[in-house]
């Protein structure tokens, strides 16, 4: 969305020739023939018989490890090295464990990933890391694809615990600290959440309050709601905790801040004026001591504040280098946006894994006989069913790409020599809009493939109810999706008005549709690539075919642009209300912002599809996932086709192609479903069960 | 559907004059006025202000109560008793147990539910019972209230198994073993699901084979795949379990009988040839011991065939009162409809109960401040949390009156002096069709619930995840959704031909459109009463109004009836395709016909809410249910709007207007959300959650 951010390839993705041609599906070799957004000729190259006439093991059997490299991209050798070292069976959880057995697994679990070494992935290398900070969101998402209490239970203490010290603190915290938070041997707790406001962090009540008698801050929880609440780690093993609060120095209030507490003694007894709760069993999750923290008095040495952005000085004085509290609140925030990026990529890990339990199973198993007498039917071979599945890998490729770009968007932040606003802010939107679609669609993914599944699938033993019950908490914390779309449309606004200023809204529409939308909507990735789709779809002067990718983009650009215009009209005319009818005003906006936020997040989504087929060498994978974004727009696109009938954008009669298309798309990609979830890349040992076996 | 079932009012409905005119909200008094279908002037009786402007508390307090006895329907005596007599606290579930105590926890439930009296509802009175058999799909489907554990728990031994004695057995099978499995004296499973079988019942490889030589059946499992799987009460408490499998006698086959077989002894070891598998940790519903069962040549007494339908006499001739094989499976098969309205009751009732604690949090919960500064937003206040919550409320009532309807229609099934076929099959549709609509209904409503909650909502001690968790299997068994619906749309076909003929599908549309209708769609509840609000929007010939209930039942009907039509036409074309073809060509119906089941599900339950806010006798009452039922169309029409763009039943203006009629009918009831939830009639022990205490 921004004009200061251009963005080329990803990182060692050359755009090769070949993809302007068609290369066979088994050979992989070239075949001449048209671009491959110009579809028909390409789709005679994939047999669209079912499985008994093409079975998958006639596909060599490479196939999946090209898709594997394809979906890892720029990280495919950092994501190797975690399926080898880190992804084992170890990591397949007893659904019978108790909570104290869960807890003790878990952290066991997490210790033991800190002495391979891995807690440190992304750290500096003087801490014994990687040196590439976006290893860590890369490498601990990873871990989605085994125990997500383990997954949780890494996220906190080797992510927002040492990560905060790291981000928030000086150099004085990171030499006392965040070794030992990197070998657990300093178990650690991110106390933001409050029990009084879960999604408002810039009202929370605790109190940091600097004593200049003693030179100590006074932790307090004025009230209940005040409370710290849901936080992982505090229910048993956290010995310190990182406390946000509204730091205050003499009757003067500097706004959130966090500072490190104590809140156990070396036996593991809250220490005086800490007062720990547990919140016990939850819908999933039971390897994470989630807790309550509340603090009546508490003392803190000065030192301990994490004081990067606002410290207080000997002399009891406020400093701090962003002079702004609101940008100063922001910044401090924006440093948790790896954990918000890692977030998303867990739970796509965990739905893929979902997804690979599913399709397996479909591929033996049989309900009923074939009308013709020659056996049984199996499940994937239902029409019903490949809809339920096909969609979903299709789906699953589109976000593999998608957090890929995000990553990559990410590296390129953190290589800047200079904080730049504009571009911190982009990458929390998309990282926000990633982490909604990402965590809706696992905890979705989830339940239709336990459904898919039928009774088998209810079984704990089969996995895939322990990952939907650990999946679940995902679209509300790190951010509640519904509070996230709103921020994200919020962010497409702000970013709207200062494009166009106050240029009044109809001079905006009479502007050419082109010169407007290349303006607002910038293509996000493979750029130069995508502008040639476009262009060729719109000489063609037709209403375009929906098989091709430039018609497809258009579709997808339109659509976000009007839906943004039409927001951005009635934003204004709310902005107009009066203050007592502000709130209503602004209300009756929220489910048009949440669909400027869907729309805008699968456009960023096909953009990263595009790129992603584009830097994929080999040619049958590039083949089978240019099939699979035909059938990730088909989808979308008939998801929402009511907003394209109702605007015109399709015709009933297109409508109903849509959905016939998807249909078809379902039948040319089923002969391959065995490797499509074979190219997650997910270990063996972590879909071993017991459903999948003879 | 049928011709031959004409609907009158339910039981006890008279429709009373004073539903013509509009009741004022708060006095319940009649004020003059148009009928409630044309909506306008008595939208103005409510105050669409927020709820500081009108607290609920200014509304009646004996709304609730009027809610609640409207919602119980004919039904309301049995069900207020269960809500005082069984739905007490006690069955608030500690979440924290293991599997073996959750196990033991709910037998003793049963066990108490038995001791009390209630297991015997709807069983003759020589038996203990009531007498009136739908007792028991009322009464049990409340306990979807409470555990659902318990509830299905108590589905297994007093409805499957008992229920099976009483449906399938004869006069010695009854005497014999019927009051102890009503007192749980004898625990009992009900085993028809195999492993390589789960929805196929006709193609069961379970054997019963009659031996002449010792006058004896042989119960086996021939192959792996005939292992009796997730079987209720099998892997603990079992003595004897109906078996279901395929009878032979002297080398012929006669189709799929049950037979009682004992499997465990005194000790609760079991029988010889008998091996019990455990399934162990599922995705909830811990309390229920799903377990395996396999056959090893099991020897059996010949008098233990359940032998209604079916039995062999000294001679070892097969005899049945139902000549046809065909016709005879599905004699007994439908002997279990009852259980499969009950599934979707208990279903529909731990999804209110969901939303009765994720609406009452709403009221008490704030999230951010007002832009004006005066206090925080309740989390209701918010339009994105309305649109999740009111639609929701409005189903609830809908499915309500939806199941008494059903239920009523169980009832008069019962009454029925000789056997009828049609009834038979009309009655079995529509259980399918609302198990399917309820169960759907209560997963989602239970996730939404869950995550409407935030970080609340996944605290076990709050209740909602453990519901879910216990709720997800209902989709899938009792009959898989997906099956169902496609059973449902057979039978709307089925019946579509008999009523058609061969009369070409043309010929059929050049039909007037009402006289069509009438024929084809037969009205299922209240006929009367709709007919004249359908001829009332007829008469008025411009578009219609959204609000006008006459327009409201065209659409839904209209909709049904293109589909079943267009439906019609692509099966006759399928049936002529040739048989290596015919998978084929009936596969890719599917889509459509779940399509169909669905259209047809929402116009019964439509014509259900109509009659049942007919039966209201009281005004406000009524005239809340009048604007939910506006609600329910509008969402399920918003939900479907695609359908009716593509198919020029709407505009995209009137399609945006159904959408804005959303929003406000959802700011109009907001004010009502606490009396809506108490309508319910949830007992208050069974909603005691620590986040809704101060």
């Amino acid at each position: 969305m921004s004009a200061s951010v251009r963005r080329d390839a990803p990182v060692g993705a050359e755009v090769p020739p070949s993809r302007e041609a068609a290369p066979d599906l088994v050979t992989g070799q070239v075949v001449a023939g048209p671009a491959p957004d110009g579809a028909e000729p390409l789709r005679e190259a994939i047999p669209t018989s079912t499985a008994e006439l093409v079975p998958t093991g006639l596909t060599p059997p490479d196939l999946a490890a090209a898709l594997v490299e394809a979906g890892d991209g720029a990280f495919h050798a950092l994501r190797q090295r975690l399926r080898r070292e880190v992804l084992t069976g170890d990591l397949v959880r007893d659904p019978g464990q108790d909570l104290a057995t869960a807890r003790e697994w878990t952290s066991e679990q997490a210790r033991r990933f800190a002495a391979s070494g891995h807690a440190a992935l992304g750290y500096p290398r003087h801490y014994g890391g990687t040196g590439d900070a976006t290893d860590l969101p890369v490498g601990f998402a990873m871990l989605g694809y085994g125990d997500l209490s383990f997954d949780v239970k890494v996220g906190v203490q080797f992510g927002l615990f040492a990560g905060s010290i790291l981000a928030l603190g000086g150099q004085w915290h990171r030499e006392t600290y965040l070794r030992d938070a990197l070998t657990m041997e300093l178990p650690g707790a991110f106390a933001m959440t409050e029990a009084g406001h879960g999604s408002d962090v810039q009202h929370l009540e605790t109190t940091i309050t600097y004593l200049p008698d003693s030179d100590e801050f006074e932790v307090d929880s004025p009230t209940p709601s005040a409370t710290k609440v849901y936080i992982g780690n505090a229910a048993c093993d956290a010995r310190m905790a990182i406390v946000f609060g509204q730091l205050r120095t003499g009757g003067t209030d500097h706004g959130v801040h966090a500072i490190l507490v104590p809140i156990r003694d070396e036996a593991g007894e809250p220490l005086p004026g800490v007062t720990i709760g547990d919140h016990g069993y939850k819908g999933g999750l039971p390897g994470v001591d989630n807790g309550t923290l509340s603090f009546h008095r508490v003392r803190v040495r000065r030192r301990l504040l994490l004081d990067r952005f606002g410290g207080v000085d000997t002399y009891g004085t406020y400093h701090s280098p962003i002079a702004s509290p609101q940008a100063r609140f922001f910044t401090m925030v924006g440093t948790l946006v790896r954990g918000r990026i890692k977030v998303g990529g867990s739970a796509a890990a965990a739905g893929r894994r979902t997804i690979a339990l599913a399709t397996r199973y479909a591929l033996r198993r049989t309900q009923f006989p074939r009308p013709d007498g020659k056996g049984d039917v199996l499940l994937l071979d239902y029409l019903t069913h490949q809809r339920r599945l096909l969609p979903r890998i299709a789906e699953a490729y589109a976000y593999s790409f998608a957090q890929n770009e995000l990553l990559l968007q990410l590296r390129r932040w953190d290589a800047l020599e200079s904080p730049d606003d504009r571009v911190e802010r982009e990458l929390e939107t998309r990282a926000a809009a990633l982490k909604v679609a990402q965590t809706r669609w696992a905890v979705d993914t989830a339940q239709v493939m336990r459904e898919a599944c039928g009774g088998a699938g209810y079984m704990a033993e089969n996995l895939i109810t322990q990952i939907r019950e650990d999946l679940d908490v995902f679209a509300t914390f790190e951010g509640d999706n519904t509070v996230l779309e709103q921020l994200v449309a919020k962010e497409l606004l702000v970013h709207y008005r200062t494009v166009w200023g106050d240029l009044d809204l109809l001079g905006m529409a009479r502007a050419t549709a082109r010169s407007f939308g290349e303006a607002v909507l910038e293509r996000t990735a493979a750029q130069p690539l995508i502008s040639r789709m476009v262009a060729r779809a719109q000489m063609r002067g037709d209403d375009g075919l929906p098989l091709e990718r430039g018609w497809q983009v258009l579709m997808f650009e339109d659509r976000e642009r009007h839906i943004l215009e039409s927001l951005a009209h009635r934003a204004r005319e709310a902005a107009r209300a009066r203050p007592d009818e502000a709130f209503t005003a602004l209300n009756s906006l929220a489910p048009h912002m949440r669909a400027a936020a869907r729309a805008h997040t699968e456009r960023l989504v096909l953009e990263a599809f595009i790129a992603g087929i584009d830097a994929t060498q080999d040619g049958r994978a590039a083949l089978l996932l240019d099939r699979l974004c035909d059938l990730y727009v088909m989808s979308t696109i008939e998801a929402d086709r009511a907003w394209f009938l109702e605007h015109n954008r399709l015709t009933p009669t297109r409508s109903k192609e849509i959905s016939a298309e998807v249909d078809a798309l379902c039948a040319e990609l089923r002969p391959y479903a065995a490797d499509l979830v074979d190219g997650f890349g997910i270990p063996e040992a972590l879909l071993d069960a017991p459903m999948l076996r003879e």
